[in-house]
């Protein structure tokens, strides 16, 4: 049997259609704007979420750390939960690419309240930044795939117009969030200034992100792109892979979400488990019983030909995706069951 | 009466005998490193930690912001309490000055543990920064005036000479904590890479700080004081006032404790306080009762001719310091007993 | 006829051997290194230059950006011609990426001499930034496409080792440099710390650049690659076109160079233009007569499907390329002897 | 005889009478915006000027670079002479502290005309950072004391507002420029959107300069000095110092700048010295000829109790100022004329 990767869904690899669908595609220079393909997905995904315009880059991280250095400055500060990827896994981004600092917010599974942004935005005084930007992660990797409803989003966009704050979206698994909430996509683009949508993760595409926003901002975006060195040229063939996923893998995320519940459940059951944490989307957290060694866990499911990540002190994570088949299924659930610690 | 102001001891102006050592003083041009009072007050606040050299400077927020731009460089993470001046109170310049990141402990009254320095150690691993810095704040003016013991600073600085990080000590009142602890000042060259200690505080200086360290940091520091804009010029009229202070107004600080724990005392046993921090050093931090009105209070106060400071919601720090006379005493007493809320 | 676009030797694109070779890559996730042709990419492109290891990147500019944020802190300073891609073209990001300021030498075509280089060296003086970098770009594009000989490096080489400083290369035509000089790309290892090989321009792949230097630099470089947003996933598809592209293009170069000779040769001949660079490699940069209009002749050259870039006032740039063929040549060639002012 | 200390007018020490003045100076925390005679000073100063506020800081170094952080923001270019302070001194500052980009001008002593910012001020394409910013010299020290007239501010300024962007003055010698021109200071309002104006050089102050500008823009300003450390206390001892070097020593300047023409006049006629560079103000630059080693030459002078500056090779600075008297002219003078190489 192959191996089953679950330390992430960034794992999986094209399948011969969005193959197929790569290697067809016109391509041009997209530093000059001229790669077709390229200008098609960004107006595609732009228009999925009620947004004006989209620029497409190598990575999620470049389109968070753009949106950041968009709507900050040095001496801004930017208020996002503590565990948000964006702080915690971006190398400190937010303080590279931005010299701005932040305010960290201890949420719950990774998700922040309205009273809180109000809390802690800073006065009007010398000694403190000026707060300049609201940072959601929509589902949270830390917290577990834990998701926000639009109506906690719109309570919190609605403390942030209050006060004049833009309001950005790291949607590394924005699909996720809206197949588990069933919200509308399209209503997005009433709360949110900005938005990173990844089209690698469950999406499958092999390369790239878009963030969304207005014309305008864009337009302006192009020049941090092109700073931090994301400018490139012919890259249409990433780019109709992205499209391919957006057009093809969005509705089978629920069979991720079904699978990933049925392993918690499997999980729940293990006597060697402490904890699992509520499964919502397509992430499973849990933690080991303390007599139980991590990196022999770890070793044991890779003998197993099952790639899982640590995730913390007795903390493990899977992550489901569509490169896992049903047999692979089967073959992981009974692997986590037959354990003996 | 004149005003009693006790916001902050930041507030205190020269005494005549202080007057007179500052316009007496040598000076030169300290850019050439030829202020001879610049240098004696270098020197003599060196030997009194036990460190090799000094750098004095404008502020206490340059020295902090100096040190940590040493100690770092871009992708560094400093790890600080949460409620630490160097991340609250200056304006973000550890992201704006050094493009740092920051690892927030949640600490006792603004302390933190050797077992929290060592659980935010990042490991090396390409999405987390580097760990560069601990910082520690003594005595910890967000804590209400708490204070490390040198037994305490030891525990911590093993964890980071165990990873090869250096410490720095933000000073601000570093001399309330010796007074405090009946800790020896050299001892703190044993532990401390760097020190700010503040002379324009509780030693009722007017201006400035200085930053200890080895003599090649020291020497590598002043281009970091010159960009920053602190390279001065005949500054010994101001460091004659911070050796005057260093030689005469140390041992004085018991009294601001006394009277400190006094008004502490007071407070506690008025039903209008919901709860008064405990008092260690020079600052009182108390939480009026929910319903005590806090700018009603505050004018309460400014009419009796005292300045108190806000301190977030219900919350009212006073400081003590040098420029509190016993006249006055008497009377903050009586206004603090009589208050109806 | 297609259009003969000849703004860059950027806007080529894949032939069908090189879709084939890309189509038929194995993958897997960059992020964790363990994409095999990305590796394989990494490797053979650092065997070619005496170099240790290799960083596959988006672009030419994050490459160089990397590599100057590597050699370089804040208060550091580059020393690089004052035409020089990395301070004319990169967006300001030596102080963006780096906070480093830059020393501009004033050379001849884009070249610096070992005197420059050492006259631009700081003193060590509290004013001034610390010289940590000297960099250079072989072919100049602002040259014209003039190049270094191997000779010429080795004794800016030797100025910069004297002084304890590295030199990097911005090898954006690096190939064409090799093709014209005949010097051996193995030889750059001795005398380069760091190395940007472009693969998207005359070498014809569509996206990518790989970073060269010692096993450690490279190593470090992830994190930088990481901040800046250059994390990819599956990008083994566009580095099997780089390696196809290191296997096959590098000796066609030398035609686009004849060919780039010949266009010279029929515009010094025409007399709408009043100066032709001397061509060395496939850069043809030439000035009109004054009376002449930049747009009208731009516009003129688009009527016949030709497209050039304006390089500055009555100046032209033509770059040859892969892409152009032998009936385009016939086609260009007349229509550039052709014209009427 | 007391040492001449001509290598800079930084070196001049406070008169009894200053002194006077500081000693009774009251005084208040100036973080607090509370110091009187700080206050005095920023509002004279600023109607000197026909500006709207002021802010004293520690430095010019440190006014220059609040200006330019305020003026621009990463991916921003600032327009100035090659040898300008700003560029060449400020241990790049610009680079570190606003991450901004420069375009460096090739002036004539330091000075640059209309048609050279018009050249500099870049297009709207992703590749260039954004002028933001132009900044003169006046007078300009590396041009050897030379001045700009307000014909010449005018033209400048013109540009300048026809592309929106905003005119920086660095006054390190501005009372020098002003004394020479004749012009009237209330006219710079007109044309500059910030000043710097050093009260520590020829007006004799000990400390500081003095950054002018806009109410709004004087008010976020004091967020970039307190960032950089300037926030500081009872500085008003040194802004009384500031304030009577403006209301006793801006006259006095002339006799500074009939002394250095006296000074060129003899150098002229030493037969030792290959070129005297034009005495505007009160800077003398002269070149050695090439047979005379500087370092002798500057310990003969050293032997006569005179100190200058090496200011390049063969190159020598002498600054006057008021502390330096008749007799030591003569003394001076004398020794100037009876070197033998």
């Amino acid at each position: 049997m192959n191996t089953i990767d679950l330390r992430s869904d960034t794992v999986t690899k094209p399948t011969p259609a969005m193959l197929h669908a790569m290697f067809n595609a016109p391509v041009g220079d997209d530093v000059y704007s001229e790669d077709p393909t390229v200008n098609e997905l960004q107006e595609y995904c732009a228009s999925l979420f009620g947004m004006e315009a989209g620029l497409f880059c190598p990575s999620g991280t470049m389109t968070n750390q753009i949106a950041i250095k968009m709507h900050t400055q040095p001496l801004s500060e930017v208020i996002c939960e503590k565990t948000s990827h964006i702080y915690v896994y971006e190398v400190g981004g937010i303080a590279f690419n931005s010299s701005a600092s932040v305010h960290l917010v201890d949420g719950y599974r990774g998700k922040i309240t309205p009273q809180q942004v109000e809390a802690g935005i800073n006065p009007d005084n010398v000694h403190f930044p000026v707060t300049s930007l609201v940072s959601l992660e929509n589902t949270c990797n830390k917290g577990g795939g834990s998701f926000y409803t639009l109506a906690e989003i719109s309570a919190i966009s609605e403390v942030c117009k209050k006060h004049g704050i833009p309001l950005h979206l790291d949607g590394a698994r924005v699909f996720n969030a809206l197949t588990a909430s069933g919200d509308n996509a399209l209503d997005y683009g009433t709360y949110f200034d900005s938005i990173s949508v990844c089209l690698s993760k469950g999406l499958g595409a092999p390369v790239g992100s878009v963030l969304l926003g207005k014309k305008n901002f864009i337009e302006k975006a192009k020049r941090v792109r092109k700073v931090l060195g994301g400018g490139w040229r012919q890259a249409g063939y990433m780019a109709a892979a992205g499209l391919y996923a957006l057009q093809n893998n969005v509705e089978r995320l629920q069979v991720d979400h079904d699978r990933a519940k049925q392993i918690g459940q499997t999980l729940a059951l293990a006597d060697y488990v402490a904890e699992v944490v509520p499964v919502e989307t397509n992430i499973i957290i849990f933690r080991l019983e303390d007599h139980v060694n991590t990196e022999q866990y770890l070793n044991y499911l890779k003998d197993k030909s099952i790639l899982a990540s640590s995730f913390g002190p007795q903390m493990i994570r899977l992550v489901t995706h569509l490169d896992l088949t049903e047999e692979m299924m089967l073959h992981l659930l009974e692997a986590l069951d037959t354990y003996q610690a």
